[in-house]
């Protein structure tokens, strides 16, 4: 099988998404999925225009990642510096990585009106900006901005760009479709002359969505010299978005014979996607191709009993071999042998046919399909199966609770709970204000808890995680809450859900409390 | 120009969306709308198996539309059945239209696991039922299910389904890439081989995007027979949706030269997606080819730089032509030109040298550092510029809310939100009560709001999301409120930041709908 080249822009190009902010630890954990998933290389920022980049930059100088390669991205050097120096060069060396990826511009408009300088002098800062940096011992990968806008205009000048990256020494000369309005068919064509042209055995593109083409755009020369495919996860990126490199990898490796992931990788594409699509704070998309949630869902009669007759009747490959699973619209299957796993962690001896173990195969079903999410809150599944296996010991009684957030006529707000609860029999009823109702009954659970259990004030919370499920059901929506807690030596994550924020807010809380008590008194 | 013909199907495969579910009056407000825009064909419904269809074309039957041809869907007859007593042919002839369309099996798979009849029993079927429908004098449109997978399997089969049809009368032979799984080249290879083994001069062409490949795969054969293509607008349908109708017309039209609908209605293009999202009560996507909100928005100093030197620097179409607009977001990375850009929008002449613009310039970025991300809530933004340049018109006055959650023993939980406001010096105090506490608050504003204005009514909430921004503080954290509100006409963000979820959500709540009732004042 012949390998294609994967290199992702999530952190740099996917980033500029309208309403994707990305923190610095946000990137380092899609950094490191990616490199769990061997994507070849990972294009983490751009450290001269950013200066949250070089941090991201500077954290993996120490902590090398496995598989994947990472790479600064930048520009070729201004016009009025030399490029040894200039500062945005100079930065992408100071990432020390073995590959740098800087763009030139191939489109005699934006030489003319964008950068304002000769065409010659365009070709000479694309050379000498690549000779710069090879000099210094890195591969470079040279992206051709507008290649495909700048070829149409001027078929010569655009060409004279590359052969300046080329001798300058570029490692893969990328072609850009930078605007997204190029077609399929005159992406072929001006892919292959450049290959003809400049007697190249190989070459990289880069496409953008504006047309709704990019992943065709992508694939339409590959098996014809391109082996090298820039794009983002799910196709974020500034205005319509990137090439969907899912979308790519399903395609090039399930339908074309081509190499992009390992093949066990491929089964947690699904993962990989909702993974990225959390830490954007973006809600996963459900009719995305191969991973989305409704992409292998049949509805009505016809197509059930037909895909119950033969899944190949309406689906176009299997769902399993991109982590994804068939759906009757209903009902959902989900494994039974993950609770007998976790059973055997609470020392709970699960048998996997039995009608307990059904029971609770039901509720968790039933519970991730009104939203909770236990993969990401081991301790509220651990305190679950407690409950269901009668292994649960309660801490405290809760009689009530009511929380009052007031704006007043001064505009002043006041947060304020109250809280009543019972702990062997003593009752305690205490109030707190805080900043937000929420913390407000942090307060006032910590504080009513705490006379009875003095370890609690070992544990605080880290995190604090607000994602909204049913985002069109605008206030009224769904809210699920994820909490991490932690003390000296563990740390945990519970999780709540309720259309009431307090509510779900408050699952999350007393979850959080619940497992500290539970696990020191294991002790 | 060529005219290629536009055939919807948002209102047959498109309602098959899961979350989608329309009325017959929501279906019939869509219909009126594709006709004002003049799509040739609208699909209106299976009447056979669906009973609301049937409502929809006896409305239709009295009420004619002015440009588009309404056709309803059935299958071939029964196995069982002769072709004049089949029930779903029947409902077909009631309908009172002009063309009908009908769908068969193609794929010998279908045949013989699914349909579950011989293949000579199968050709027969698909023959009679054409021809008995050009019996009654209807133009019969043949959709080939799972054609591309028939060819594959059974070359010679599917061929031979599509002869039957022929010879039964059909008007048109649509090929149809029901599993959406098929690959450009393949389409194409295909469909160019039927097209000179049948001698066809023409044919059509109905794709599925499981593979993110059906705005290619209906365009690929445009030029070389393909005059009629079935989508649906925004692409709406089950699992991963049908080809999207908005995108293909604005390929065709835009970048192709062919004719899809009138020039003058291309410029509205925007529009059709927005409504038929409306109706649909699915939130409109940001990132739409041609017509999404970030479609021809610019982040980033470089880029905006570079547009506002020369639009085509990173626009592939001028955004006017279908009724979109050059936006420059607005975010930290953006400089004092997009103040005075967006100044001019409020009709505001702002000197980018002016001490005001600087004060401005500051405010916006001290506001972004507090968590405010004014670029996924332009109309906050808009909002603000309209208070700091005095041009901002008070709708009304708050004198205080208080929202209150109480849990109470017996576990039920209460949220209800009183509020006191002053519209022209008439006091309001009313209380609501929600599912939870922000949406108590909501349905507490409206509710005082309304009464004064009326036009409230036609917004509402698509989209609510919260984040966390300082994750680590815990239940105390500062939270991002972004709402997202529309109307027929338009949808617009807004935005709060508080560590008090209430505060924030707040904040947003009131942005929403000052702005509506801003906007609607312009008029």
């Amino acid at each position: 099988m012949k390998k294609i080249i994967i290199y992702d822009t999530t952190l740099r190009d996917g980033s500029q998404t309208e309403g994707i902010s990305l923190s610095c630890r946000d990137k380092i954990s899609i950094a490191k999925k990616l490199d769990y998933f061997g994507i070849d290389f990972i294009e983490g920022g751009w450290p001269y225009s950013n200066p949250k980049d070089k941090e991201f930059f500077d954290y993996f100088s120490k902590k090398k990642l496995k598989k994947s390669r990472l790479v600064p991205f930048g520009s070729t050097a201004h016009p009025r510096n030399p490029a040894g120096k200039d500062k945005n060069l100079l930065s992408l060396l100071r990432c020390n990585t073995e590959y740098v990826t800087i763009f030139g511009k191939s489109w005699n408009l934006h030489v003319r009106e964008v950068l304002r300088v000769e065409g010659d002098d365009n070709l000479k800062i694309i050379h000498d900006s690549i000779k710069f940096l090879r000099k210094r011992k890195r591969k470079v990968f040279y992206d051709a901005e507008h290649f495909f806008d700048g070829f149409k205009a001027d078929t010569d000048y655009a060409l004279k760009t590359l052969k300046a990256a080329r001798d300058g020494g570029a490692d893969e000369l990328v072609l850009c479709d930078t605007n997204g309005g190029t077609l399929p068919w005159e992406i072929k064509e001006i892919a292959l002359r450049v290959k003809d042209e400049l007697s190249l055995d190989r070459f990289g593109i880069h496409c953008h969505n504006d047309s709704g083409l990019a992943v065709i755009n992508s694939i339409v020369c590959v098996g014809e010299g391109c082996d090298h495919i820039q794009g983002t996860i799910n196709g974020y990126g500034e205005r319509c978005g990137n090439a969907d490199l899912v979308t790519i990898m399903g395609i090039l490796q399930l339908k074309m014979g081509y190499k992009a992931i390992s093949p066990g990788k491929m089964k947690e594409l699904m993962y990989l996607s909702h993974f990225v699509s959390e830490v954007c704070n973006v809600a996963h998309r459900d009719n995305y191709p191969f991973v989305g949630g409704s992409a292998f869902a049949h509805k009505g009669g016809v197509h059930i009993d037909a895909v119950i007759k033969n899944p190949l009747a309406y689906e176009h490959i299997n769902p399993e071999l991109v982590g994804n699973k068939r759906r009757f619209v209903v009902s959902e299957l989900a494994g039974k042998s993950t609770l007998v796993t976790k059973a055997k962690e609470l020392e709970f001896n699960l048998d996997k046919k039995s009608s307990r173990a059904r029971k609770l195969h039901k509720l968790v079903q039933k519970l991730e399909k009104e939203g909770f999410q236990f993969e990401a809150a081991e301790a509220s599944f651990n305190l679950l199966l407690q409950k269901e296996l009668k292994k649960y010991k309660k801490f405290f009684d809760l009689l009530g609770f009511k929380v009052i957030v007031e704006k007043r006529e001064d505009d002043k707000l006041i947060s304020e709970a109250t809280i009543k609860l019972k702990v062997h029999n003593r009752m305690e009823h205490t109030a707190a204000e805080g900043d937000g109702p929420v913390n407000a009954l942090d307060n006032a659970l910590r504080k009513a808890l705490t006379k009875f259990y003095p370890i609690l004030a070992e544990m605080h919370l880290t995190d604090f995680k607000v994602r909204v499920l049913n985002e069109e059901g605008g206030t009224a929506a769904k809210v699920r809450v994820l909490i991490q807690s932690q003390d000296a030596k563990d740390n945990w994550s519970t999780i709540g859900v309720s259309e009431n924020i307090i509510e779900a807010s408050w699952q999350a809380l007393v979850d959080s409390v619940e497992y500290k008590l539970f696990k020191d008194s294991k002790k």
